[in-house]
């Protein structure tokens, strides 16, 4: 792979440069990231102090450093960096990532700093991520440079790119402390000066570690490659991007936080429909989505099954489904008949299937069980949620059935959400998720991320 | 207040018929109910067999029970249910809660002995809920004629009806046990021989213990007549609902559900509208309205401000209040400079605040606290969200001034979303929820929640 992100994902060494012996400084914290991280690499802070910082021998100055580092992340005043990037080069360093801030996101000063920088970088034919990045992180590799305090960042199948701070630090900080699925690389991309989200979704696309890419933009660098490269990429695996900006107060907001013009945004949502990627509109998605696409294959098909212990709630979620125009298809007959006999005869079943008389006239577990394995087996049907009646006075099965039922019919996704007490909700998730079985607090919140996947399936299948 | 459904929510005395001395059996539970919510009414069990249940004495028959008792819970099978209920008719009793399902739910024979019931209804001039109701409750009087184990009903301001078992009992248990507001009234209107969400709303809509009040709907008995008590309520305080069967998938649902036929929905939209009633999509805002109207005040406009630890935030949350018909005032000169001061001078402050530069030159806490000030002291907001930046190692700052703010504004509804940890998030909610400032875990939900508040605001306030 000849991208040039390949040195920032896959690297042997690593120079810091403005290490700090302070905890809570960023120049240590990023040490200690990548060291909780296990990256097996070199890593050489540089510090004219010197010194010993977390255990390695600190280098105090650049032209003292060794030949061959892979990449120098630059934690220096925005004043320092375009020096302290001269230097590097000279030393043969050729990618960075440029953590500070106070460049072209805050002043004229600042932007005629990003201005040198971008000279250098041209003049040297160095690479950089940032600057006003909270850098990046590799996990296959246990590397990141984020000096955000983020401990170890656990390994997943998705990977994302975001134009905005926030996402791999406090965004992040909620996957890893709420959720159970993990990443393959995030990148923060921050000014863009060099590295853009077109460069990121390219490596990306031909990635063996990332089965899904979702991004968060405000505006495109280089919108026609950018289309071109997402063209190839949406027909391999899923492209999710939620873009700001796609209303005036939106628009205005974006301006504020990045400077740059966003697009009209008729005109954006045309073009990546038409490249197959799916465009979402809520943050939140950009988590749920995530989940289910690190955990999941994607559906076969269109076809939509559930189980709920309430007519009420199979009446508004074929509501939400015909909405987000997913299928609930009828049955084979011989299905129908299955499920008719797991229930009382008074209830007519069919899908979606009412669980309820099944789960009083045979317990919660074997209604669940049988009626899920029942519908699984149906062709017609593609993916399953089960709206778990989850109650200590109705029981509370041990949730490894539905773990079973995953590992005997792995291309049907099961998505699974409730119905009862705080508590068995929380216990199930904890239980299923890492056993690759996405829960969801909301009952309408599968049927989101499968509307977000059978979009993704469409892209993937497209004609042409 | 001469609605019929007086004595059921303020019953001076219930009978329970087919009582039970066997923990688990509804005929059971529905007594340890009515006890764990501290009735202080009588109860009156009835069982053949005699004896004492749960330390109360039981009659032998309902032709033994004295006159004077207002309601009569019957758990009974169907087919004891009509002479169970002429019984406690000729004893004087005219208010009945029918718990047992088997009825026109069921097959032809239930449809049969619900026709019955219905007969003598009419002849004694009698009232019923259900049957095949999961029951009602009323906390402020501490009663309750669900049999399914609720244990203590926290009291709250809001009052629910749903044309589902489900509300009554697992909706309500993750209420109480995944949330802190309470409820005043709730009713499972099951099959609806009698009482009808029309009484229902009649009933709520004088009564001062519910400020606001959300239903659950499959079909309406007396549209018009519900439309026009409609009409009137609406204006006193908000009725949010919700009604399945708006697509096709949906009606298919719901048919199968409770065999009633759904109206054709795009006049029964337009027929809400006009009676002021705010229609909902989903269940899941059944509960997160719910919350946001029992601890807050409906904002006196539609000027929402809200803090964000991001640009990417503000900039996604601006499109989605666009979306929403929610608005983002300019501040008061006066409110822009003081916002600015508490900020970096490189970021230009305004509506929506980012925080960000603020929480990390002046600490979290003072950040949030002074910029909410501000924006709560603006005359152009009418709401204020916070997206708190909640991470141990930026600092988690005592929720308390959160609470104290909301104290010092109380027109101005505060709700709480967050970005960063996991446990920090449920610590706030723990924390606020009690003193009656809603949090939500998703950043779009407490827009969503001002967005139903405001069309409740419109219908109260609508000319004509």
């Amino acid at each position: 792979m000849s991208n040039k992100l390949v040195p920032f994902f896959e690297p042997r060494s690593v120079a810091i440069i403005g290490a700090s012996a302070v905890p809570g400084k960023p120049g240590h914290e990023v040490i200690r990231n990548i060291q909780e991280n296990g990256y097996i690499g070199k890593i050489y802070p540089v510090n004219p102090k010197g010194g010993r910082i977390r255990e390695i021998d600190v280098w105090s100055s650049i032209a003292s450093l060794p030949r061959e580092i892979d990449v120098a992340v630059i934690i220096l005043p925005a004043a320092a960096t375009a020096q302290a990037l001269r230097e590097c080069a000279d030393q043969g360093i050729r990618h960075f990532v440029l953590s500070s801030g106070g460049f072209a996101e805050v002043d004229e000063a600042g932007a005629e700093i990003q201005r040198e920088l971008v000279r250098i970088i041209q003049e040297r034919g160095l690479h950089a991520l940032g600057p006003n990045t909270s850098g990046h992180t590799s996990t296959p590799q246990g590397f990141t440079s984020t000096f955000f305090p983020q401990g170890k960042i656990r390994r997943g199948r998705v990977s994302y790119v975001a134009q905005t701070g926030n996402f791999g630090t406090h965004t992040l900080k909620y996957i890893l402390t709420g959720e159970h699925f993990g990443v393959a690389r995030v990148v923060g991309l921050g000014n863009k000066i060099d590295v853009d989200e077109t460069d990121a979704l390219e490596y990306l696309g031909t990635d063996p570690e990332t089965a899904a890419i979702l991004i968060y933009i405000e505006s495109f660098k280089r919108p026609r490659r950018f289309l071109e490269v997402a063209r190839e990429v949406t027909r391999r695996k899923p492209v999710v991007l939620l873009k700001s900006g796609a209303t005036e107060a939106g628009r205005q907001a974006a301006i504020a936080h990045t400077a740059a013009m966003a697009s009209p945004d008729r005109i954006v949502d045309g073009m990546l429909r038409q490249a197959g990627v799916v465009r979402i509109a809520d943050y939140t998605q950009l988590i749920l989505a995530g989940k289910a696409l690190s955990m999941l294959p994607l559906p076969r098909g269109n076809g939509v099954s559930f189980l709920a212990p309430s007519g009420a709630m199979l009446a508004v979620l074929s509501d939400y489904c015909e909405r987000l125009g997913l299928h609930i298809p009828p049955m084979e007959p011989e299905n129908v008949r299955r499920l008719q006999a797991i229930s009382p005869s008074y209830i007519r079943m069919r899908n979606p299937v009412d669980i309820w008389p099944a789960a009083l006239s045979s317990g919660v577990e074997a209604a669940y069980r049988e009626g899920m394995e029942i519908v699984l087996q149906d062709p017609a049907v593609d993916a399953v949620v089960p709206v778990m009646m989850l109650t200590r006075e109705t029981g509370v099965p041990d949730p490894g059935f539905i773990a079973e039922l995953a590992g005997k019919y792995p291309a049907k996704p099961i998505l699974v959400t409730f119905s009862g007490a705080k508590e068995c909700m929380d216990e199930y998730k904890a239980a299923l998720e890492p056993r690759g079985i996405p829960t969801f607090q909301e009952i309408e919140q599968p049927f989101a991320v499968l509307s977000i996947m059978e979009r993704c399936r469409r892209a993937m299948n497209r004609p042409g």
